[in-house]
């Protein structure tokens, strides 16, 4: 078994055993959201104890791990992700490090503040397969301030090679 | 029944019965798309002389309309599609926007042509939910060179309204 | 003549004869400001009624035309904004682009409103020389919500060619 | 004194004595760039040994430091930078970014390879003043590809503060 093969593998039990994909999918309720601060809602869906988004039974991607301003999941493109030439759609990417981003964003907010992402930027640096995953996506906050915050991502595989890498702006508002 | 009611019903007519969503889900060999144009690839999508991308499928839209460097699709958002806070998740516009953007290069190649998307930004404006839509998607070219070509994409409502917008760099290639 | 000199003849015209040009370089009292619409305040700029940015030397362009939502420039770009390899630099064109693009969201404004850009993207799609010039800039509202306003941008030569485009999201602030 | 304006006094030092503001003002021949590797090239404008680019007097920056996929330039913005509305042009921010990510892309290639910018998105992320420089910009490399490379930039104060950062991508060809 190569590195690759290792990393795989280990990604591959992580994905099927996230307490994030045993959750049954849906969105929570406003008040919900609102009487807890944004990290621990996103931890909430990242245990299983918050139902996981609709989003990522159609993407197939999970919650994996949350702290203060950075957030890790991980997604397995399936042949019914593909574009038609040939290749995982860009789409799947995108949706990855949107969630992963602006998910980071949601863990710099207190109780109350709510958020909306006003625009990303995806790159996409290398053609994606159903055999390329598991994919690891990791969101991260550039900069917090008090109406606009910015965040990066990266979309890596098993392999160590780097997919996707994107930015997003996101509008701090009072829920 | 206002404006938006009657534009909303004649979409989703369109959407229902559109040729591309009569096809088999899957992608053509890389022969076939090698032996035809663009214009003519994409055309037979949109006529279901070809297979429809299966992603089409995990995000509900599908080809409408395709001209020299302009491409028309239709998505209709679904419960299926929604992010942890209530709206429909942003990966859903992305792929949308990607897509037509991405076919709206495609349009412009020769026979023996390639291409592959590099990086796509997208703004999105207006909050989207399972009652928006179905949502039109126009991606158009803005500039076709030898060896990148870039566009530009629009999702526009029924009630006349953007609900997001992008422009995307595509790098040409021989296949 | 071909018709491109002639147009190039024409806008060297209109750029040397630009009333924004005749106006001292400066920035405008923030009661100044608050106290006109955005729309107003970039045609007293434009008439050379209220300073030009010192900017627009640095960077040589003026400020053309404004409307509701529009917003128009020329640039000569000199041997003086050249990058290392022998072309002009990619910051000359995002600075024209960035000027028409975020003054098209300004004149959107009532009296009272601010704005800042808080991201721009723009697309280089020819390299550019000091033999381009005079280049006309166009900027375009897309979207102006309460919160955020987007933007886009055209750089054309008096050759009819696109050297350059982009688009912006600008926070509307109160003053 | 805080450490801010130790940090600030230091920088300008360097930048006062920058060995690549003592050079002329000017680009380099095609023969010279395709004789160099991209990054002996730019530790010899660094280092002052060829001309610094005419660009980098209108925006008033110089280069710093370079090593493989890693660029630092210093800018020291000035009332001549201003836009309307009273701080520096964003296109400043733009021009520094753009720079030192370019140059990162740069060191990568081999003697004989060039490269141009095909996009780059900036978010402005703190307003500059006259006051706020001298800014340290640093670009690095994301990811080298045969035909296409992306890199990512900071702009960053003597406060330790983020007033800019953005991403790019280059197209690599043969000189």
């Amino acid at each position: 078994m190569t590195k690759t093969d290792v990393t795989r593998a280990q990604w591959l039990a992580q994905f099927e055993s996230a307490p994030a994909r045993k959750s049954p999918a849906g969105t929570s309720a406003v008040a919900t959201i609102r009487s807890m601060s944004g990290l621990d809602f996103i931890r909430a869906i990242t245990e299983g104890r918050l139902p996981h988004p609709p989003m990522a039974d159609a993407i197939n991607f999970c919650f994996l791990e949350a702290a203060k301003g950075h957030v890790t999941m991980l997604g397995l493109p399936l042949a019914g992700h593909y574009n038609p030439i040939g290749s995982v759609h860009g789409g799947w990417a995108c949706t990855l490090l949107d969630s992963c981003m602006a998910c980071s964003v949601q863990t710099m907010l207190a109780a109350g503040q709510g958020y909306t992402t006003v625009e990303l930027k995806v790159n996409l640096t290398r053609a994606i397969s159903s055999e390329s995953g598991p994919l690891r996506a990791e969101g991260r906050v550039i900069n917090a301030g008090r109406t606009i915050a910015t965040a990066e991502g990266r979309l890596v595989g098993p392999d160590g090679k780097l997919y996707a890498h994107g930015t997003t702006t996101c509008l701090i508002l009072g829920l």
